[in-house]
């Protein structure tokens, strides 16, 4: 029996929830998934995310929500990133970092899949290496299960082909977030592993990646500080299927989801 | 009667050139083809360009050469920049560098089309303002024809979106490159613009955006200088036709193309 | 009669206006200064400047505030930047951008002293060539005064060596700043320029460049958002002499100054 | 008894290793040094360093060379970084790398003197955190000598100083390098750690950090490629003295040095 598992890109405020509200249960039935995986750091006002968007989002049958560097925006937050196991934030943050970067969930069907989060350092934050990371964070998961979906919050195209191919054969799914678009270069590797460079956005394409276009014009424009706001027309629900083999964990197929809501 | 031209992703080394032989003329034939232009920045053994690879993309049919930051890899190369008008670099480099930063090419039925390269500054080099060096060329272009193509050869999406917009109305297309990743973002603006985020690549996708896979995690895991080789297995050549009104130059039609050879 | 001017390195928050109350008097005794002029960026509350804080630096003797990248942390002061002459912005923002990035004004003497203000774009915003946009202003500057201080607001050593030699024999001094580290390679060029690479920070020195040491340390180790506080203990004064001939515009003199408060 | 360390900013080619030929046994003899340390990743053309330009520094009396990001230019000199143990480079590259990151070393008095290299994160590599590896490191070194200078390779003012307050009270010296600029800030923290954020280049400065200044020059004009020539003329040694408690390791006092040669 396959598991299919629907990641969906980064989720930008109130917009982006939305659009998970109205497509998420058509897209369960559609492809008869059994896990929904989301990138939520910029899910509250985009740029970080509550316990109120989290919650939110759970309730409409997120199953857990992965994140990246935004996750700390809401300093309020932290306690909740503490509590909540299902939302984790990247694994190669320092030792001591509130939260997870991992989280083993089951299936209704109860199957056990692993997440886990990861991000870059090419043009980003300074932190652990996210490869010995993954090594790390790999060989732990899979002594629980053989599926194992990594979202891989990065900048740079090569950091994220490299880390796709460094994990092939070892986990079910290395899928990109943070750039906001979509790209087309899905595949599946030769030892097993689907891989995406971007998942994409869920938010308002009538924007700069998720923010109103006439601020993020503005602010290339003039090189001083923007106060940057979410925009609200031409939303779409961005993400991924993927069906693992429920034995061996290894990918079976691999298909992009662009919505317009 | 419309005008369609082909933009190719950057050309790897010699598996790209030879992706370009094998394939150029059925891509012609496919889609009646009026003009193509391709992005040569990594032509020449992964870095750079020479004479003698960019006469071998002209003699297969390519009609015009666009850049970016790899242009300047082969030193010796410059006189020929200097003299060739079909290879053109970013417009947007200091007043002084040799070369165009765009050129006015006629179809074969005798329709001019313009075509524009710019590079954006986020994560890359410290240039002039690609929005500003933008409204410049392109009023100066539009004098010529309404038929403009732009290779936007940047990091950020947030940038490419960004000029994307801004350009909205006054060109036929803006095209991202650089990342070596086809995008699945294409669309026709309202103003008549059609837009792409990463046109993609074209040569081994058995890499890390061409690059030997070995090399390039060897790079990541050690942070210690390598020497990169371009990789030659799993060639595809990457790309996009966008199909222009020729009175108008407004974009009529945006495909992405992704060839296995 | 040779011309006395101080530069004084950023005043960051309160610790550092207050240092300047106490100090300025002694110091315009002490050198027989004809005028001074000082980074302001960080005069309030560590980010920005606002018509308080520069009102309070004139009224203690501050002839002209030169700043830098945090100039327009405070959203409030854009109008004051645009109506106050004295105060003035890195000169190579884009055109269209609020206030000016050069002073002339007259010492108590009558003399005519201009104050050119630059940023670097290494490691820092994307903005015109500092080395094009110097060209144009000394310029334009030399037609009323070859007594002329240029305030090079810059990361990299190397960009400012680079623009110190770049404009020597063509102003009096070119004075680093941003670092907030006062460096020891003050010298003369042979054209007659002197130099500084950074002319250091008027603020706490029990601190992290101005900021609560805990609170830097505090983000290196955990590379998360940290709001960050002035600190206040052991309190110091940063600054250079610059002697200059009134007729040639020649540099005569160059003197760090470091005072404890 | 104090023990004396002399510690010598990055020299820079021939010039530099020259200035040390010619200053460092007057040096020697007016400080009463017991030891010599000397940064020397570009003492190779430059860029790197060779066994043969390692082997002239220790023959003229450079006890241990620490280095940096430039250490791995020379690409033929890795055996030799293996295999030498007074030739340090940066204890945070990954764990493989090839090398050591510290080392204990004697006075001719027999006292145990522990150097260890650092290299920071902010505008430079991905490395592992070097706050945590600095913990990790010095405990090691303490169970051999309290007596422990820190070349801290870096950047960015605010994570050299950060890193100086951090390790105060447990090594003896933490001594910046990497802009070839020296910085006017020594001082002795109150645990008695001495600090200096640059030590500076010991090399020709007629130039652009050690660079033909034309050359520099044509690279922020041109943003293009520029094949980098060390500079020769106006050769100058710049370093620090570091007086150290013997027993406890605590810094009795520091003194910058720069001698033009
Ligand atoms: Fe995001
Ligand atoms: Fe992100
Ligand atoms: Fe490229
Ligand atoms: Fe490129
Ligand atoms: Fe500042
Ligand atoms: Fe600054
Ligand atoms: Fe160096
Ligand atoms: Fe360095």
């Amino acid at each position: 029996m396959p598991v299919k598992l629907l990641f969906i890109g980064d989720i930008i405020g109130s917009p982006g929830r939305q659009a998970v509200g109205r497509e998420l249960h058509r897209l369960v039935d559609r492809y008869q998934l059994d896990l929904v995986i989301a990138n939520g750091e910029n899910s509250a006002g985009g740029f970080g995310v509550t316990e109120e968007t989290a919650k939110e989002l759970f309730g409409l049958g997120v199953n857990v929500l992965t994140s990246g560097n935004h996750i700390w925006d809401k300093k309020e937050s932290v306690p909740y990133i503490r509590r909540e196991e299902r939302l984790i934030r990247p694994a190669n943050y320092p030792p001591e970092t509130a939260g997870r970067g991992s989280v083993v969930v089951r299936t209704a069907g109860g199957v056990k899949v692993g997440v886990l989060n990861l991000e870059g350092r090419v043009f980003m934050n300074n932190l652990d290496c996210p490869f010995r990371c993954a090594d790390y964070e790999v060989d732990r998961l899979r002594q629980e299960t053989n599926i194992i979906l990594v979202d891989f919050h990065a900048e740079a195209t090569s950091e994220k082909i490299a880390l796709g191919w460094y994990l092939d054969g070892k986990v079910s799914a290395v899928i990109g977030t943070h750039t906001h678009v979509q790209t087309a270069d899905e595949r599946i590797f030769p030892g097993g592993t689907a891989y995406l460079t971007d998942a994409g956005m869920t938010g308002s394409f009538d924007s700069v990646i998720g923010i109103k276009k006439e601020l993020a014009m503005e602010k290339f424009l003039t090189q001083i500080p923007v106060r940057f706001e979410v925009a609200k027309k031409d939303v779409r629900l961005n993400g991924v299927v993927v069906e693992v083999d429920e034995t061996t964990g290894k990918a079976l197929a691999i298909e992009r989801v662009s919505i317009s809501c």
